[in-house]
């Protein structure tokens, strides 16, 4: 079981240094990491409860974190439940009056953290309740925290790779020519549950790129069936726990030509490079420039059109992120992808992602799947 | 092609009579509205791209819609585009200062009005770009306008709704002693995305109750078999052209008592009353309260344990809520969904779900499932 209750110390500390009074968190990966309470799956159209803009919970230094819930959460979307207490907020209560008295109960505070997604109609009460206090976003109090991962977290989320590996030995006989993309992503995420995953950590994505047709990344998945002569690209995840897995691999469905076993070993490298970049103190635009390198000395650079990865723990994209712009050291025991790509439209489209793990000596992927190129006749 | 220009006019007369100068909405329903700008499909873990908080637009009578988008979602996530202009802010870009910028543009504001999900991080920025400045939820503006559909509206929904029907009658023989319902749930996702659903509008449900287990209506999936003597209920929705439908129903295997024939009839007679009640003027309260009157009536009352429905469109719960604490009168050209259910845990568990269009004389179902009592042996 993770120490919340020493998370939560860690915490108040932090927002003593930072000059934080309090700290708002909605229902989020953060309260999860702080708390336990489970986030739930997800839904594409918004879903709402009586008083929904209540729900999370206050931090204040020394004080047991205050939750708030709507009654229909409280009795519906936690199953098991969470520690500690919680205002369950009914719906013929008066929503902002709770919310209000809750954010009040902690006296003058001069600056309040709110976590990053924590819905504008909830500052908006909350400005109302407390006015002429300073928003400031809690990510850079919370994520310090939550990047860098222990034993335990590490174990997790190495089962939570362990899953899509398997599954992508699984479902490797079934990518040939005539099969749909639909189906196989059906049965990836079916044998991810079966697995023990909760839901997929995102939208599970299967796409053929190559000479046989003029498919971009863009369109992650569709109802056409395989041709020969293209690679089929995969970018899937499981989640175990609540802590996320994200993976790739590209399968080639036919015989691969010079350009593609080019395009797949100069892949290959650019991962192999950025592992061995990845050392404590390296910072994370070092790891995809190195990353990027070697892409580029294969002269496939222009078609490498994203960051080299991100970190990733209890959500699928955590800061740091693998990418030119961000300058943040690397540290050991921060996990995160190295997913370089060339997807280059009715040319060729290789992809490779692992999460990996920083190390004294460089980084160790917690997926043991292979990089070997895999060819279906 | 909904008239997304007249939208914006009437966005345009709503905002000056609210005393609002500007208005920003998230990547949202509201901006698929009022733009067109899709959604992506969700994700359990939060994805995030560099200056990710910038995504979505400005909104200001008399001025088009300033768009802003990360790099990373402009070239990825819209396959399909959208209409006008957008600065797009790229890795390197100083996001904060794109985003100061953009909100500038608009001179001087006295009230600007944030859709009810903007991100606090967002909200922080706004703050800083223009300090003093009041905010307000924009959802009292925008949801009276999206509450209502028009005729194109009501055909996407009513495509929404036909593929839930279908799904369920295919799926129907599969409903059967010793099925999994994690396996029937796979079936009706891609079921329904092969008949043209862009995902599922939330997470499948599929879940036994009855005197032969001990379960509740709160864990809506699981990978136990299903045993002789259960009623199997539904929970599920589709997506067409970004609109929702919201379904349910309950299969009975085995031989069912004479309980549940009383419950299972006192939940149909709910709806309909439900439907009856829906007229124009008539409030949400009122609708809930005739609908759970019948359950009540019936001895029930205590196991119907959630509000009776919810508005449905773009999102699947709009306000209002058909929930004893929405005082709203019901319109013409509603939508909503009446879905009344008893849930006690061991013993029995039923429930139905339809959209319905609010008409002259009561609520109109779109959907044309039939609600006679279905056994399987």
């Amino acid at each position: 079981m993770p120490d919340r209750a020493r998370r939560q110390e860690i915490l108040a500390q932090r927002m003593t240094e930072a000059g934080v009074d309090l700290m708002f968190l909605p229902i989020s990966a953060d309260l999860e990491y702080l708390t336990g309470l489970s986030r739930r799956v997800m839904t594409f159209g918004n879903v709402e409860y009586a008083h929904h803009f209540v729900a999370g919970a206050f931090f204040a230094p020394g004080r047991p974190p205050l939750m708030l819930l709507p009654r229909m959460i409280y009795e519906f979307d936690l199953p098991d439940g969470f520690e500690g207490d919680a205002v369950i907020v009914r719906e013929l209560d008066d929503g902002a009056a709770a919310f209000e008295k809750a954010a009040r109960s902690f006296g003058t505070t001069g600056k309040i953290a709110l976590g990053p997604r924590t819905w504008a109609e909830t500052v908006i009460h909350l400005l109302a309740a407390v006015p002429g206090t300073e928003l400031v976003d809690a990510e850079p109090i919370v994520n310090p925290m939550r990047r860098i991962k222990d034993a335990e977290e590490l174990e997790t989320m190495t089962r939570a790779c362990c899953i899509v590996d398997e599954v992508m030995g699984e479902i490797t006989p079934a990518v040939v020519a005539g099969a749909s993309e639909l189906d196989i992503a059906r049965d990836v995420d079916h044998l991810m549950k079966l697995k023990g995953s909760r839901t997929a950590s995102f939208d599970t994505g299967v796409w053929s790129m190559g000479p046989g047709n003029s498919r971009d990344a863009t369109v992650r998945i569709s109802d056409s069936r395989i041709e020969p002569g293209v690679g089929v690209s995969f970018d899937f995840g499981s989640v175990i726990d609540g802590y996320c897995s994200d993976f790739g691999r590209t399968i080639f469905v036919g015989e691969p030509d010079s350009r593609y076993r080019e395009v797949y070993d100069a892949v290959m490298a650019a991962q192999a490079a950025g592992m061995r970049a990845a050392t404590p103190g390296t910072t994370a635009a070092e790891v995809d420039s190195a990353t990027r390198r070697v892409i580029e000395d294969a002269g496939y650079g222009r078609w490498f059109r994203h960051r080299t990865g991100h970190c990733i723990g209890l959500d699928v994209h955590e800061h740091p992120f693998i990418s030119e712009e961000d300058r943040t050291p690397l540290e050991v025991g921060m996990t995160f992808t190295i997913e370089p790509s060339v997807f280059s439209p009715g040319v060729v489209g290789v992809r490779v992602e692992d999460v990996i793990v920083c190390e004294e000596g460089g980084g160790r992927k917690l997926n043991t799947y292979p990089v070997t190129m895999a060819v279906n006749d």
